[in-house]
């Protein structure tokens, strides 16, 4: 079933509101004439042979064979040792970096205006190594991995991104000053990246610095990058100055071409099947997908339609201040997609 | 030396602004005929016998002896192998809990009103445990050390601060959900805790659904107790929402009764000795202070002082939206501390 011009991607609708906002990016990009076909897998993980979870093999050769994933919120299920399927995601394809632009959208308001800046998060390693002992009674310890290897392909990521972008600016952001083994090295990586690459200017903050500074004024950000847990909080943070997760997109890049792109919110059961939740998380992450597809005219078609219907207020789901269905603002949105041609 | 009636505190002007904000201080506490003696010591590391970073032992008997320490900003000497003054003060008193009111300040504009809220920090292990390691070449580990001990502590502590300071919610942050055994420990002992001090509540939170939706509303946070690192991070964050640390309060509270307060910024070499620093952040740890030895009264006035001066705006600080002299602002909040008898 492969049609000509077009590039098949594998969407995971995920569960609760999944799959309704999954069909409303699938109604825009079909009024936008946006030239992906889609092949929907389920990746809640089962158990294989000898007991290990995994993601269904159907999904897993989709995903190989496609290499560009569109993704819903899951929810993981409360089985006994059953893994988070976020992380279970991040080890199947090696996703080693979480992009998360954070830009101010026009007419929702927040305490503040012309955020910016994209975190970028080391998602393999770091604080979430899985490495935990009990050393006596009442002693734990758990482990922070740093690898020169995956310091240096995430900082390296950073600085490709910062120039494909036209960013100007990277920040690496650690606590160096404490842990100076691991974020040292860490942060070695970096410099040595930003010898590489000249054009883009590179600087050091630590990360309460930054965090107090990016509550004072975000819009002096541009490209940060950190290792894992420091970008788990920072990538939120960021979040939150504009609007929160449910307009954040965020793009899991892979080894061997994968990437994978999500929104990050729930999948909130409350108000699935009602037709009232909000695609717009979904939908930016849609868009930084066909970017990474660099099919940049289509991507800046539907964000432009998006955003001018935030921007005009008329048509909005009820989490954006607004009382309509979410099938309303996905049509509010097609409309004007289908105007711009 | 011991006058009657008076209290002794060890005073750490510090350095850069450290000895003009002091001086602030002290005047202030003049005008409002708060009963203290202050006694004045250099807590600047020497190298001990056998080449061992220590405070000097005048700094130290006098702490040990009066408990109590006001602390101006600290320079951390460039000499090899000198240790952050910040880490050698709290390891040498033990000083395991790290308080931060903030509260917005009426009159000085951020992009947030009403904000009330306490962060209380684990201050003696966790990340900071400083155990890192080689393991093979380009392959490094840190260690984050959590313990019963000092986790059950820390939990302790939060819920007594909550009640003294009628406070009625105590919420602790982690990620137990990546960190099972040491933040699962550390969450443990606040469980443990909550359920003996019923009369205030108690929730968890992850860490970064803490600074998402801290950044979204942070009125609705109240007491936050967390591990070392956390709250290196929310602390300043918190610090950010208000104003910044240069009118942010700091205690860290130790073992046997030792307390240190201090203002949390910097030195501020560029501005030093020039009549141009802002005294409120050490002026609020000296408040602080007095709550904490039981001196509300005092306290009560001296903070009111300051806060009227600010909302009045007509004396201020650069840093504070004005062009007053440190020693204006601090006449002007020392005439209303005399009124006030
Ligand atoms: C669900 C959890 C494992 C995850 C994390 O901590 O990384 C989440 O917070 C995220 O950022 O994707
Ligand atoms: C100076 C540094 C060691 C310190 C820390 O990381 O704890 C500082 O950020 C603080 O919060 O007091």
């Amino acid at each position: 079933n492969f049609i000509r011009g077009m590039q098949t991607v594998t969407l995971i609708p995920g569960d609760g509101i999944g799959p309704e906002i999954s069909t409303a990016v699938m109604k825009i990009f079909e009024a936008a004439k946006a030239p992906i076909q889609w092949e929907e897998r389920n990746v809640t993980a089962i158990q294989g042979p000898g007991g290990k979870w995994m993601i269904p093999p159907d999904a897993k050769e989709s995903m190989d064979r496609t290499k560009i994933g569109l993704k819903g919120p899951l929810k993981t299920p409360i089985a006994a040792g059953h893994p988070s399927m976020n992380l279970l995601l991040r080890k199947t394809f090696d996703l080693y970096a979480n992009v998360r632009p954070c830009v101010s959208i026009e007419g929702y308001k927040t305490p503040y205006t012309g955020v910016n800046l994209v975190t970028i998060r080391e998602n393999t390693e770091g604080e979430y190594s899985g490495i935990e002992h009990l050393i006596v009674d009442g002693v734990v310890q758990s482990i922070k991995l740093i690898t020169e290897k995956a310091s240096e392909r995430i900082a390296e990521y950073a600085f490709e991104y910062a120039r494909n972008n036209q960013r100007a600016s990277v920040i690496a952001v650690h606590k160096a000053n404490i842990m100076r083994m691991s974020d040292g090295l860490f942060l070695r990586k970096c410099r040595e990246a930003a010898e590489k690459h000249k054009d883009v200017k590179f600087t050091e903050m630590y990360l309460d610095t930054v965090c107090l500074n990016m509550v004072q004024d975000p819009t002096q950000f541009d490209v940060l990058v950190m290792p894992n847990l420091y970008g788990d909080i920072l990538s939120d943070l960021c979040a939150g100055l504009i609007g929160g997760l449910g307009v954040t997109p965020s793009g899991n890049i892979g080894a061997n071409g994968v990437a994978i792109f999500e929104s990050v919110h729930g999948t909130a059961p409350d108000i699935a099947g009602k037709d009232m939740a909000n695609p717009t998380a979904l939908l930016l992450s849609a868009v930084m997908m066909l970017r990474h597809m660099g099919l940049h005219g289509y991507a800046n078609n539907i964000e432009a339609a998006c955003f001018d219907t935030i921007r005009d207020k008329k048509v909005l789901t009820g989490d954006l201040g607004g009382n309509s269905k979410c099938s309303e603002f996905t049509e509010a949105i097609c409309q004007r997609v289908r105007d711009m041609e």
